[in-house]
């Protein structure tokens, strides 16, 4: 048995996110499709971190496990992506590599990487469509990262993640969090280990009202405290999230 | 009469070009139709550069004349963007000016920045489809930037222009061109007052034979003396091509 590593990007935009689901083209369905296609078996992916409908990936990464090993280790991102662009799809495997099977996509994550991308200008963008959130007003980003300050640690997030988030325990550890201006956009980084439905968007959101000076910064803490997913601000759209790495 | 100039951004790629024709939907008929349902009547736009077919803009400037005072000047581009959304447009007005009789969107120009974006790894990317030219190939950057030197300044660039360019004279000044590594991509920016057809994308062309180590960078020199265009490179395609920037 050989263990399969890939490294993924993708245009969210159209799918209904990762996980395989009934209304419409999920992302690990068509890789699981193409998987098919090159070596005629069902093959299963598990993946690092399943995404939202719309929500992209610069690096997101998934395994499997191959019983034969006629195939070169990089002829298989070849060949996958040989299937993956006849099936007119959005995605791309930017590498494979055989890794031990103690790896695992899922468990053997050290760190996270969710970049959210926010276009702060007065006009949207038709070359950043579906790419980045557009934020008309302007933002004062002194208090958004005072405000992000309160977030780093270990905390319980329930007032972070959404109302249908299915996790036991929602204490989690955010790790960092980073704003980079770059020209009109505005870029923040999420890091942690793992994150539960919608926490990074709802960090966001609430980090926008924020920035939008409708609420004081100080106000976080107590959200945070109140673990009511009421008092956080809005679930920012799919469209500006993108999970950037993986660390392992 | 009051001139108003424009800023405008657009995704190029379902567009024949800036100038009107037979075979597509044009920037400037696009324009022109929303300044026709804000004004009722038919308004001519002069433009700075005219963009090829599938080329973007991040800072195309235009100007037309109103001899009307009763619009404010910044609700021009809002209006027109209404419009413009209306009728499925990837095109952006950025801002609106009043400006002097003086000034002209083409002939007053000091100096335009075209931006080419190259995204250089082995394999292509669905997120800047068609907003990148994809070069899976090792490029050679010392190489190509000390090819880049030999064009900069005033020269014949007959070999750098399409065959079918109507300019008169080929005698034509460059005054910088820089690379930016950023991630993945390539940004190559180069700058001047006035470009003929074709001649930013056939100057990249060459360039990458150089980065690509087809041809010794010296040869550039020589590709320039010969002043036919077929010993230049290929013309780069125009999906990688921006108009980002007008200085007047």
């Amino acid at each position: 048995m050989q263990r399969v590593k890939l490294l993924i990007e993708y245009l969210g935009t159209n799918y209904v996110g990762w996980q395989i689901q009934d209304n419409g083209k999920s992302i690990q369905e068509e890789i699981e499709l193409a998987l098919f296609e090159i070596f005629k078996k069902k093959i299963k992916l598990f993946v690092a971190g399943r995404t939202d409908a719309g929500v992209h990936a610069f690096g997101q990464v998934a395994h499997f496990d191959l019983d034969t090993d006629k195939f070169e280790e990089k002829k298989i991102y070849y060949a996958l992506n040989y299937f993956l662009k006849k099936n007119n799809n959005k995605i791309t495997i930017i590498d494979s590599e055989f890794v031990d099977d103690s790896f695992h996509s899922r468990f053997s994550v050290k760190q996270k990487v969710y970049l959210y991308k926010i276009l702060n200008r007065k006009t949207p963008s038709y070359i950043f469509e579906n790419r980045a959130w557009f934020i008309p007003g302007k933002l004062n980003l002194i208090e958004m990262k005072q405000a992000s300050r309160h977030l780093i640690g270990r905390h319980d997030f329930n007032a972070f993640r959404s109302i249908d988030c299915q996790a036991k325990n929602s204490v989690k550890t955010i790790d960092e969090i980073t704003f980079t201006e770059n020209g009109d956009f505005l870029e923040i980084r999420i890091l942690g280990r793992s994150f539960m439905h919608n926490q990074v968007r709802i960090i966001v959101g609430t980090l926008l009202n924020v920035g939008r000076e409708l609420i004081n910064e100080s106000l976080i803490i107590k959200i945070l405290n109140s673990k009511e997913r009421k008092n956080a601000g809005p679930t920012a759209p799919a469209l500006g999230l993108y999970l950037e790495k993986i660390k392992y």
